[in-house]
């Protein structure tokens, strides 16, 4: 990225400065098609997860007409995106976070025309993998668009975007060791349809504005280490998240949400319910030991709003801490979680009496 | 910027590295309202000027119904973000590309609501400076929003925002040293409209998705190093374009586009027409001894439309050449362009015949 940062020209040009910066751009494009598994011309640069969501929605309702389905679990960025573009129905989930099948399957045969599909692979605050394979399937026989977010998985579950076949696919650099302010659009081949930002002929005319050229260099170290490193770092992800829910699961009124199999999760998310104590509380008490996690609820700040993650799983809590691994994490790590978490909790009980 | 990028956590949680980058998100805030002179909280991060430009026409048109008045010679995010929101009346210009007065003053009479007058503050290609303070002040009288594509004006010429009154203005880093990838769109205290991006509170719920803080950082320095320039260096460039244009117009059959007196044009640009060869070929020809031009048309790539901005100006020719003089021009850099220049324009008319 440091590389980038003092040559950043413009790539739209013909001096070599600018076709230097092209290439750059390009070569960035085959790594995150690698790791993705889809085709290079596919890929749309953004400035992160959330335009390329508004991308989606953006484009999708630009060639298809009808209410757009959106599973109760998705992230913000979904359902803010498509309230304002068009009618939603909101799709309920089970108890572990995962899409109630037989619910899309009676949206998609009610006869009212759906444009869009979303599913996400995998839950943001639970970590809950979702039927996206199942979702494309039954969303493509009724004539939908599907959008998959797959923002918290790419990178650490295995993606195969061809295979899959889903229209729009958005994913996110910094969620897996790239840079924050980096993002892309997977978009189908042969799916024409309106950008979002507009006034630039750049990414074959699917989205204006000069590129992110240090950024997109960083997302592509990111999509190659990533891509490189195969399946062990998948099962030291789920090794790290066990031991971390384990340690929590001995403090007593402490739950962990989603599925119970490690299969039925993101390999790098833990969430858990604290009885009795603010997750706030808990979150600045970790904070002083040294351990970054969040409430699970919004995206962009410690919202007070309950979590609609949450909500729509039934479960009975206003908000989650969420704890996440991710490349740079060590066993030493979870060790120092475990010597803390119950310290922490035990003390804000203390407090509330 | 290299300091953040390995210290890129999330600014909207509590723990203690989201609270460093939320400070240095701030810092960089006061930096760039330093150098508009405008107020801290007036200032969204975007992930550049077309972004910028984007979400004040989508904003703009959330709070107000009615036509949009765009300035023939506007940038093609202008045009294009303002076709896309509603009904547009072109506005003419004169030989130099500088707005009519009259033709404005003659649609806010005409009794049609309009919603939104754009006035860029300087020509991206010709370089030249619009009436933008009676554009507001006609705009305002008659009830409609302003908003200022100061994207090639900011860094090269003193802007004080506050005094100005727009309603919205957009501006973006990597015109004046900054990184690619971040601008701003600066909104006018207490106006409340729709964001662009939604999906997030980042930027007080006015522009969704994770900050690229380093961007940030480099859009801050970008901005103090400008702003702490002062006048000598709008003086160094108006000098460079001097001289720029001078050896050019050496040159038999070389014409310089846009207003002769150097007050009437931004200080950095310099735009010529080259009478009986390609643009294109020039541009080769000055790339191949190390000087990076570009022909003036589009913004994002070497198209080969007519360029608008020309032909608002009745200019008989479909392309123009455009140099730019930044902060690490030297007079050595004027110096190679004027022993270079007529020797590419001189083989270029031998092998034309």
């Amino acid at each position: 990225m440091v590389e980038w940062l003092d040559r950043a020209a413009d790539p739209g040009r013909v001096h070599t400065e600018g076709r230097m910066v092209r290439a750059a751009i390009e070569d960035g494009r085959e790594e995150v098609a690698g790791l993705l598994g889809c085709r290079t011309r596919e890929v749309v640069f953004t400035s992160g997860g959330t335009e390329a969501v508004n991308a989606a929605v953006w484009g999708a309702l630009s060639v298809r007409q009808g209410t757009i389905a959106v599973p109760a679990v998705e992230h913000s960025s979904v359902r803010d995106a498509s309230d304002r573009a068009g009618a939603v129905r909101l799709l309920p989930v089970d108890g572990d976070g995962r899409l109630r099948l037989d619910a899309l399957d009676e949206l998609l045969g009610a006869g009212e025309p759906v444009a869009l599909v979303h599913c996400q692979w995998g839950n943001h605050e639970v970590g809950t993998v979702q039927p996206v394979a199942e979702v494309v399937d039954r969303s493509h026989r009724a004539g939908a668009l599907v959008h998959v977010d797959a923002v918290q998985a790419a990178g650490h579950v295995p993606l195969d975007l061809t295979a899959l076949g889903a229209d729009l696919v958005s994913v996110s650099a910094h969620k897996f060791g790239g840079p924050p302010g980096v993002g892309a659009l997977i978009v189908r081949r042969g799916l024409r349809m309106a950008p979002f930002i507009v006034g630039g002929e750049q990414e074959r005319a699917r989205r204006g504005g000069m590129e992110n050229v240090a950024g997109i260099a960083g997302f592509a170290v990111a999509a190659r280490a990533a891509g490189g490193a195969g399946p062990e770092e998948t099962t030291a992800a789920r090794t790290y998240t066990a031991g971390l829910r384990n340690a929590a699961l001995t403090v007593p009124g402490v739950v962990a949400y989603g599925p119970a199999s490690p299969e039925g999760r993101l390999p790098h998310i833990v969430c858990l319910g604290v009885e009795g104590v603010e997750a706030e509380a808990v979150l600045l008490g970790l904070d002083q030991a040294g351990i970054a996690a969040h409430s699970g609820s919004a995206c962009s700040s410690e919202s007070l709003e309950p979590s609609p993650v949450l909500e729509a799983m039934g479960v009975d809590a206003q908000r989650s801490l969420r704890l996440s691994v991710g490349w740079s994490t060590q066993e030493i790590d979870v060790a120092a979680f475990a010597a803390t978490f119950p310290a922490v909790v035990a003390r804000l009980r203390a407090l509330a009496g």
